[in-house]
């Protein structure tokens, strides 16, 4: 039971709780090439670290090949566990910015929420952290355990470099457990654990055939055509019971458990209503024949992100292009392997070369599907702290989109992992007019310091002590 | 016989008249938005009309809602056949200009060429049918049939419009036979009449999603993807054996006469030097089985020209996109009809709806193919004609591409159509340096007056007499 302070504490705050994370979403923390997203980002660290600081916590802000990263230890306890808290200052572009209620980067509460760019991913789920640290230390008579924050800046475009930089600071981000959240409820009003995330393949396909563009009468019918030959790899990449031809790549699927499925099949989903929210006027996609949520979460898939080639301009263009191309992404479940499907990728292009084309692919990203133990201390942990946040048993889920440090926090540091979301499904994020409940700040912080409360009980365990 | 004094005629003007070809290559009647393209179209009808006037044929500029078209008749001449010359002042955009080694509109002599953009396509071999004109009425005791010019300035964007500009002028336009000299030979030294040309069907296709790019991860499974789903439909517009599978595509196709295909194999045609000049390793497209000629020439064929969806940028973005679309051409030999191809392609894309996505079609362009009489008296003529001018009696091919006036020329006006190219395949039409052989300004305005002459035999015959 979180302690009668702690919750005092944080009710009497939220006014100077909000104040500051409007300022933290205040600053432009882009990921991109915008004008001044490194000074933003820069300064985004630094309010952080600053933060921490004064929350007593040894905080430093560390330079990368990118954006720098905040690493922040609280004052060590002797056999307690440590808890990482994992989170990330660097936000989705804005655009279309037309579509925006209130600027994205003015924080403005309407309706019970805040909003702007990064309210709920991820700002507003790690501030509930730091609120939690500083409760504890104000009002609970100091951490009852160990506190790490690792904080990155290039969450949103796959942490490219992070599992390096990770390896790098092995010792000072060692913990028992880490808790990230950056993912949401099932649904408005049901708390989730979410304890599978799916792994990505993404490759680019290019396929060339003429040495420049040749006209499509005069030799239309002697010609491969590129865009013809790439349309012919991407269809055929499907059989018609929409499984995915790779060779190999079913090999390692992990099937679903029989409770895993009941579960899901208890939850509060209509197909027809998640259908609607995303403007189509049915489902579709994946294999034939299993549920949507199995599709989505307990299955591999393969989507074309973006295709181009020839002439793309209003009006026609009687050309046989010299060259198209398509990204596709795969995203995989525990237990495959990336390297495996993408040995599978190369066999597939190799049997699918035209006479007078060539295809070829090159790997832009790939990254470990996560299945975290359901029945660890730490899951049990934030089961429970989440069930005293928000008044109800969390529900355990799956999420079918990628966090790709979990994956490494669990294989190089072996920590257990707990992913526990506060976002909602309509919060937008990636989206305009994101926004983030205050309620769910509030009740998030409670869950937070309640995780590190009952975190705090497994001091005898802990694998660093 | 070509008269003794039109030959020593047009060898003693050469000088005098690639002076002026320069003068007519050096106006940049572009037809697209370039800036002063439509007073350049302007300078060039009137330099044509102009021209035309000098040689005493009553010449006007008419004013189309696109660029103005050049008419000029010469003076009547009763019961003597009229031929009609068709040509285009317009030419392909310069781009990429540095590869030019002069600029496009500074005709240059080098190699026995004259290189110019339009110097080939279609100035060059225009200004041998006025070079022809002129030699009759200044050395031949004046033109032996009544002469008509009809010359257009939207040839290279598909003659938008010209059908019913046509129908408007009937009478000005009524002729016996028409001259087309706007394509090549099929080797150089191998002069040749084309009597066949293929048709178009161009349009677009688009699929449509979830109302906005959608993440993959989280949704990859539940929702079809339209770009998936288009290169579905792209891949199933061809069976394993090339062949289109639009119903009812091949219904109305003429099957090649085995005299044709005998003829075509004795054309001195290497497939492998016709691969090396399109930069691939080897032929390919079109059905399985039939020789390369016979795919480009009297096969109808379908080619991508351009696809587009989703993100393109670098780097990778895992989405769902909401929309893709690509342009298809598609290639009418005789005797099928456009609309009855265009119904087909209806009952396509009805059949390959998927669920959660809209597939439809919008149709960009068409035109019909079409086969001309090869035993015409004008198609006699113009073989017989060619031969006394290049020394060699021409070969009969066909061609991939379209050239819609020739067939309004045959369907509405009921005229002998006649395709006497001179240029050379490697001339380079659409393409930087483009260039047309000084040899093929003289022998071709020979060959013209030649057909002249020989026409004017058919007076008796004369439908319009």
């Amino acid at each position: 039971m979180l302690p009668q302070p702690i919750r005092d504490y944080l009710l009497a705050r939220r006014e100077e709780h909000l104040a500051a994370l409007k300022e933290f979403l205040s600053i432009p923390s882009l990921v991109n090439d915008a004008p001044g997203s490194a000074a933003a980002a820069r300064q985004a660290s630094d309010w952080l670290a600053g933060r921490l600081a004064s929350l007593g916590l040894d905080s430093a802000v560390l330079e990368t090949p990118g954006r720098p990263v905040v690493l922040a230890l609280s004052r060590p306890i002797p056999g307690r566990p440590t808890l990482m808290i994992y989170g990330h200052y660097d936000v989705q572009p804005s655009e279309p910015l037309e579509r925006w209620t209130s600027p994205p980067f003015r924080p403005q509460v309407r309706d019970g929420c805040v909003y702007a760019r990064g309210a709920c991913d991820d700002k507003g789920q790690l501030f509930a952290h730091l609120m939690a640290v500083e409760a504890w230390q104000r009002a609970g008579g100091g951490l009852p355990l160990n506190v790490k924050f690792f904080i990155e800046g290039q969450e949103e475009i796959g942490s490219p470099g992070m599992e390096s930089f990770m390896a790098d600071h092995k010792d000072e981000l060692a913990a028992d457990a880490v808790v990230i959240s950056d993912s949401e409820f099932f649904a408005d009003g049901v708390p989730s654990i979410t304890y599978a995330l799916r792994g990505l393949v993404l490759v680019e396909l290019t396929v060339t055939g003429p040495a420049h563009d040749v006209h499509s009468g005069i030799h239309g019918g002697a010609v491969s055509n590129p865009v013809n030959v790439l349309a012919e790899m991407i269809a055929g990449l499907h059989d018609a019971d929409g499984r995915v031809t790779i060779p190999g790549f079913y090999d390692d699927v992990l099937n679903l458990s029989d409770q895993e499925r009941r579960e899901w099949q208890a939850l509060p989903f209509d197909p027809a209503a998640y259908a609607a929210s995303l403007g189509v006027a049915e489902l579709g996609g994946g294999e034939r024949g299993l549920a949507a949520l199995e599709r989505r979460w307990s299955r591999p898939t393969l989507d074309c992100n973006g295709i181009i080639g020839g002439y793309t301009g209003p009006g026609g263009k009687t050309i046989i292009p010299s060259r198209a191309s398509a990204k596709v992404s795969m995203r995989l479940v525990a237990n495959q392997n990336p390297d495996k499907v993408i040995e599978g990728i190369a066999s597939y292009v190799r049997q699918h070369q035209r006479p007078g084309t060539v295809a070829e692919f090159a790997v832009l990203s790939k990254s470990r599907p996560v299945l975290l133990d359901r029945h660890s201390f730490a899951m049990a942990s934030a089961a429970a702290a989440m069930e005293e946040a928000f008044g109800r048993r969390p529900v355990m889920i799956r999420c079918g989109a990628s966090v790709p440090v979990t994956e490494i926090f669990q294989r190089i540091f072996g920590m257990d992992a707990v992913l526990m979301g506060l976002g909602l499904p309509d919060d937008n994020p990636h989206a305009p007019n994101e926004r983030f409940r205050l309620e769910h700040l509030w009740r998030g912080s409670e869950a937070s310091a309640a995780l590190m409360g009952n975190l705090s009980a497994e001091k005898v365990a802990s694998r660093l002590a």
